[in-house]
């Protein structure tokens, strides 16, 4: 059950129709989710978003990062910094499969001759050790194959699946989650989508649409004592500088902090944004930084002047804020490693708090 | 009045005695604020804040910043990047009058005889043009001077006061406003104190500890129409090293974004931290970088190892959100240029509105 | 003299008509010298470097700045970073006048009309304390303003001029230097000008087109023991986005390096770079972030790709080798504050090393 | 054959004796090279930088890091920048194995029984496909193993040896090169070692000592028309605070603009700087950053007064230059993917050429 089923929305901006990353066009998820008991217990998996309808390899689109805590990693942010493109499907999983998944993603574009020299995916993770025996390093280059072949517009599965198949979030179990909002800029609509995988927080912490929701559940419940990290990915079709992309990334800490985010010491929340609104042919981007004689040095480019973005700032933080709570109320609970337990968000204790304040 | 006053507090920590930045040992903060009708409008002025018992020309402190939206200035930051000191006292005022502000630091060093060559000195600003005549230039050297000379502990004034004088937040009168934590971090008691020069946000996004004040303030009120930054200066007794005081400025976002900031795009939220659990000797760090020879050329500095730091996050969210909070209800209603107006916040209503949501 | 007049040029780029950075179309530069021992020494001043003839407060420009080291101030970044636009001229001055030199530029945009809300000026020191009595505070508003009057296309007086007046580098007489190259982007001619005010260095280290001259001299002079800063402001009609703005900067560090600069601690070492390119109306990124309801919201600018980039990075890498160089050859030796003397560098003892070397 | 043996030497600072990285001590370097031409051809490995004689996962060490261009990936980067540790081996590649190499410090780790958790190995490289078939993705878990076993401390193979073996440099054949540093401090000696991964520039551009050698060498041979990138580990004893290790890292720009580098645009120049001056127990700073209770929460740390690293970074930038043209002079001419052929540098032709220049 996704948060608007329980009768709540965060914000005053409407979501898209699938409430979701994939609202804009052109982005598509896949997951690959290893849920197994033997040889060792996983519980884990891998996301990929995958813009363009698959094409990013060739068309190129801007993208910015913001760290607000950087006790995690996120690959390929040298590029984004430098030349602000993103040439590669964007993945999200464990801390320990880090390296197998980015390999993995040069790998298939290598088998589907796209491959131009080399990559700098964007790969980032949190850490399912609690509940997945991360020490089996489970994931292998064909679960990411697979991920990419899997990834499709329209609705996205949440909660325990791909990356986030083992995280917990605010000491319940969450996961994936998505959300988006249509934004209107002086006439011109666009729409901003957020994915993100959740794996933070205190449960006293916990916030919806600012009701303390934790500190009265803590009234019943035992604290879980762990903690963690969160990516988020936002999307948008609105025509975005790099440097504008930065900001858009930036605005996630809003939704973060909102829904009880405090960016603890040994947490990395790392946030990409992108924008589709502007598409540069990698031609014009080629290896080893050589012009090409086939494109024009100069190109024109799209940009949505700053004063309209702050509704997309909005955007990105009721959309944040609502996936990172659409991760806990998909997410069943689920035992793993070590008989350790992640429980559900109690739905029903929700909805009587929620009441008190609304 | 204060927030507590109002019998809200927020977030779980206590308070230190005076509830103020002040609360740390050895800082003092010193307005001098204009208001006058004659010959032009002036609703202006000039907050210091003075480290080290006003010696930090001496006994410089480790220090870091983070900029949330960069629609502002803060002078002084590549000093703090590049060696992570503070050698002079921080001064808040309004957009026009940073100028004047840093260059007289810097002469009041000479006319103290503290000055050492020259001086990087940290100075920031909010815009408060909608009730000063900022084109008249109001402030000289001499209100810096005063405000220096003023610098004390204890209690601080708030609301309508130096730097805050003429600004507003979530389109209420706002301005100065200040809040204190007490932290443990394994049986080591420290105090985190924040102070804010508030003049962001739109009233419909204004929040109370969680509660949607402003959007129910929306019903009987329409909007102003402002919009603005937001300045968060946090001291600490904490020995912290400059990468850790960049982490605590960072967490001021948490506060902002919990009392309903966005960052929005015209604004500049800037966020400044400093440690006093470390004083560097300025002769240590002599002019032109040339090494003395009177000091050795190592020394011992303390640091707080870092998963202690997620309280001190805790306290810098805590204690920047009440701070704004102060900020607003010690705040009268002011008129001012062009015969403009700004309500204070309604505490009557907000009392009310609070009661539904506890 | 000029370096070229030397006999030595450096790199392999031609440079354009004036080899000064008003080679790019729309640049204008503007000094006021201050030089007089009563009341007070001073050998002090500034220099402004206004784009879009004089009108950039209406014609924004994308901008990006590097801090190769942070000893120094240089106001206005946070903007640059934040939207990557620049809106009033860049003035360079003497440490303890940025402060005077910042406010005096929003007050000369008001008196002429063009201030809408407020500014963020760029304002770069180096520090003139050996041969200026710096504690008198010399700079007025008036002085700033008759150089941003006298602000001209064409060739830009060199050495002992403006901000450069007291500076020194390499422990000789320096200060405002200037160069240019033309570039060729796959058929598209493009300029890259630069204008350093260089105050930094050891003799020792100097260099010129490689050659050891430093090491040289110093076998007959002793040390005279200086260091110091270097502000180096880098301008291009190539159509650059503000990230790639940001990469030109970066590159006058290789520049600095040839000649001999190593960055040394208490030196403050910052680049600005900007793009003629594309001009951004100011009505579309108006006071307080409000979208401007008759600009429409998106609009086109142009992008040189960034393989073409690298010869644009050559050439800032010559251009400000040549211009440090032009700041040394141009000035002639200065006796100043307490009697403090600056040499000039000795012209034919270098004609003889340079033989040697060539 | 090493450049001090062509009787070159950089600078004025005398190395160390191994002139090595592994003259700061506890530093040892390990390569696993791999150069078969069946099944496919290799021209490939790792190399791996391994401080505290093997045990950096438990006393972890101060770091910074420098992006000087971003065309390229270094992991790791987000926990050197937020809590300025370095945890776990450093190693370097080929672009397309970074992947592998990461996971399998990781791994490596657990095998030995010093992984607490998670970590984020700091992995960079360098793009070798012009001489190893890249696409063959030849590098296993077991490559980095063996690399880590062989660690060592002393002489440094160096050439076309491990990460280095398919690189190129100025167009000719390059790899691993390494040089070291002694200072003094005041009375404080310390050393500073850099290993480079050298692939990054053109013919025409190389210097040695100042020397255009490039140009030179020009006149008889055709340029090669490669590009790439740099990767630059510095070593320092002296006791620096992250915020200093970080200087450190940015001053390799220095060593490499001296070289012939200006950071073109498709290129990855990387910096890591670390040093062994302060070991930080892994205990201080667990898993999930929850607070140790038997670990003190404050501890004392040396830190070097800044004015003392002038010295230090003119030590980086000599060694740095003298470590790339170390990784020239000691390679060989190299054939490999596709016929392609490195050449050597002409080491006669260069003993002519620097005789007129000295």
């Amino acid at each position: 059950v996704r948060l608007r089923e329980l009768g709540v929305s965060i914000g005053r901006l409407e979501p898209g129709p699938f409430n979701a990353i994939t609202d804009v066009a052109g982005v598509r998820v896949g997951h690959t989710t290893l849920i197994h008991d033997e040889p060792r217990i996983a519980r884990t998996g891998v996301t990929v978003i995958s813009p363009c309808d698959g094409q990013v390899w060739r068309r190129n689109l801007f993208a910015g990062w913001h760290r607000f805590n950087g006790y995690g990693e996120m690959t390929g942010v040298h590029l984004i910094d430098e030349v602000g493109l993103l040439n590669a499907p964007i993945a999200l999983t464990n801390t320990h499969q880090v390296g197998v998944v980015r390999d993995a993603i040069v790998q298939y574009a290598a088998r589907k001759g796209v491959l131009e020299g080399f990559l700098m995916p964007v790969v980032a993770e949190t850490w399912d050790g609690a509940l997945n025996d991360a020490e089996a390093f489970h994931l292998r280059a064909e679960h990411v194959f697979e991920a990419l072949d899997r990834a499709a517009p329209g609705p996205v599965p949440e909660g325990s699946v791909g990356g986030g198949t083992g995280m917990r979030a605010h000491e319940y179990k969450a996961g994936i989650g998505t959300s988006s909002r249509l934004v209107d800029c002086g006439g011109d609509g666009f729409t901003v989508g957020v994915l993100v995988q959740a794996n933070y927080g205190r449960r006293a912490d916990l916030r919806i649409d600012g009701a303390p929701v934790g500190r009265r559940l803590m009234e019943t419940q035992a604290p879980a004592g762990s903690d963690g990290s969160i990516i988020v990915v936002i999307a948008t079709d609105a025509p975005l500088l790099p440097i504008q992309c930065r900001r858009l990334a930036q605005r996630a800490t809003v939704g973060l902090a909102r829904t009880g985010g405090v960016g603890r010491t040994g947490s990395g929340d790392l946030f990409l944004a992108f924008s589709t609104g502007n598409e540069i042919e990698s031609g014009a981007e080629s290896l080893g930084g050589l012009p090409s004689t086939e494109t024009p040095p100069v190109s024109a480019v799209r940009m949505l002047h700053n004063p309209h973005l702050s509704v997309l700032f909005e955007a990105v933080a009721e959309a944040t804020e609502e996936a990172i709570l659409n991760s806990l109320t998909t997410s069943g609970p689920m035992t793993g490693f070590k008989g350790a337990t992640a429980e559900a968000l109690p739905l029903d204790q929700v909805r009587e708090i929620l009441k008190d304040y609304r």
